[in-house]
């Protein structure tokens, strides 16, 4: 196998781009992918302090490892959730490569904000999906840490095959307000919220691993085991069945969606009104933000375990 | 396993409505479906002269039969395509069932229109999918007969299943002008194009299968020989995966869409221009319909490959 660029030894073949690359020329592939997002989506320059959020994953490292060695001004932040030997794990991962590589990072640890960690949570609240409730956690701590340290912007390592499935979701569904929104750059709704961006929208999980492997970029391997009964990674399933069948196909469905789908559902849309949370002060459409809500609600199911737990 | 409605025996399990019925509940919930289906779409009436397209399938069988029985004013119409032994099979089993229920039916060969059986146009155009090819004539042959024998409708029997696998396609692919149109309902744009529609959209492949077995109806089970490729099969196959996890997903996408997604598709929508064809008379956007220039270059290549034959 041949690298379809130089004619050099490939090292590893993409179907969806009929191409096969050697390091060096994959190595360039992949710069002029995220290099392309970011321009093609006007994410951040290299004069922007760009907050990341490193989960320890391979995506959020590889993204991390890019951005530093293309001098962009990355900062790291981590939410430490304390799901077990899984969080220790990705906590050591993300420490040691900021220092291994001198960079910046904020580990904010769950429990300071929700006064509990994730699982317990999770336990807590068990009407709701782990992964909606820590979504929605993880959101509020970050928007308010980069409000607070005053980022331009907010990257995290999503990739193809995670947007690919969130929208595949949104249209099983027909979640038509989170179509009008879907986006690889969400520009600030407020001037309390930083824009978002994936840099990594346009590349596959299975290209970000040779990048990790490549590199030898150091990355926690397991899936959260909360995330086990997701139903993103059913809807990752069927895509993968269909990519299998016809490469291109999740290029084509996410990509599509954002040049031809998207503005469909924009067009209607009437943004919400944001105004400030009566008890955390960040933006929200009602009087108090879902975040304060569950915290309340955290409360109260402890004061109820509690007195459960002293009748028994 | 009780049957969810009368507490008797039931004889199959219905996962995405969580209830299993008796042979006689079925029906019923069969007839409730079709009904349904018929009312809420404004699909016929009664009174109607109803064209239903018959393939020898479990489908149109079971449409057929069904329509019959409850006193619709249902006429079949076949397409012979030619397709060897499949072909003939089909054949028969729509004439034989004609004539047991003593049914009006048609039989129009494909020949006749193309000049060539289905298989041999396949071979002669090699740059188009078969199922494609194949459609655009049928649909070309049983317009210009709805039409030429004054039928007020013309129904298929199209599934739920069916329905899910197109609508995946187009989105997955952002065919926005298709989605603009999908419905069990098309209303007729043209005097000389008769509306039609699906009386069979609320229900699943497995649930008209239950139906054909439940009153014998005979059909041919083999798929079609020249479909094996088709993609719709890999979109029923990535939906079939998805309805397993959670049953109940086929119809929350296509009946979700008919309420939710497709009126923002549908209200960017200018209709097209349609005038009649310069050689058959039928509605085309063009000068030439679809369906003359595939005769054309039908004609083009038998001529072609006569010229080749007498070289060699």
């Amino acid at each position: 196998m041949k690298c379809s660029r130089c004619g050099r030894p490939a090292f590893a073949k993409f179907r969806r781009h009929n191409a096969a690359f050697c390091e060096e020329c994959f190595d360039l592939f992949f710069e002029r992918q995220v290099e392309g997002a970011i321009r093609r989506k006007r994410m951040f320059t290299r004069d922007e302090r760009v907050l990341l959020g490193v989960s320890g994953g391979k995506d959020s490292m590889a993204l991390w490892h890019y951005l530093h060695r293309a001098g962009y001004r990355v900062f790291g932040v981590h939410v430490f959730l304390g799901i077990g030997e899984y969080s220790e794990k990705s906590r050591e991962v993300v420490t040691a490569f900021a220092r291994s590589c001198n960079l910046p990072l904020t580990v904010l640890d769950i429990q300071d904000f929700i006064g509990c960690s994730l699982p317990e949570a999770t336990r807590r609240l068990r009407e709701r999906a782990s992964c909606s409730l820590c979504g929605s956690i993880k959101r509020h701590i970050l928007n308010r840490f980069a409000f607070e340290e005053g980022f331009a912007v907010y990257a995290t390592g999503h990739n193809l095959d995670d947007e690919a499935a969130t929208l595949l979701g949104n249209v099983l569904h027909w979640h038509v307000d989170y179509l009008a929104h879907q986006d690889p750059h969400l520009p600030s709704p407020h001037p309390k919220m930083t824009r978002k961006v994936k840099p990594f929208y346009t590349l596959t999980e299975e290209e970000i691993l040779r990048y990790v492997e490549l590199h030898r970029i150091p990355f926690v391997p397991e899936q959260c085991p909360l995330s086990q009964r997701a139903k993103s990674l059913d809807y990752k399933e069927a895509l993968a069945l269909l990519e299998e069948r016809s490469p291109g196909t999740k290029h084509m469905f996410f990509l599509g969606f954002l040049e031809k789908g998207k503005a469909y559902f924009a067009r209607s849309l009437t943004p919400p009104e944001l105004r400030e949370c009566q008890r955390c002060g960040m933006p929200t459409t009602q009087e108090v933000c879902s975040f304060c809500r569950t915290v309340e609600r955290l409360k109260a199911k402890e004061v109820k375990n509690h007195a459960h737990s002293r009748r028994e």
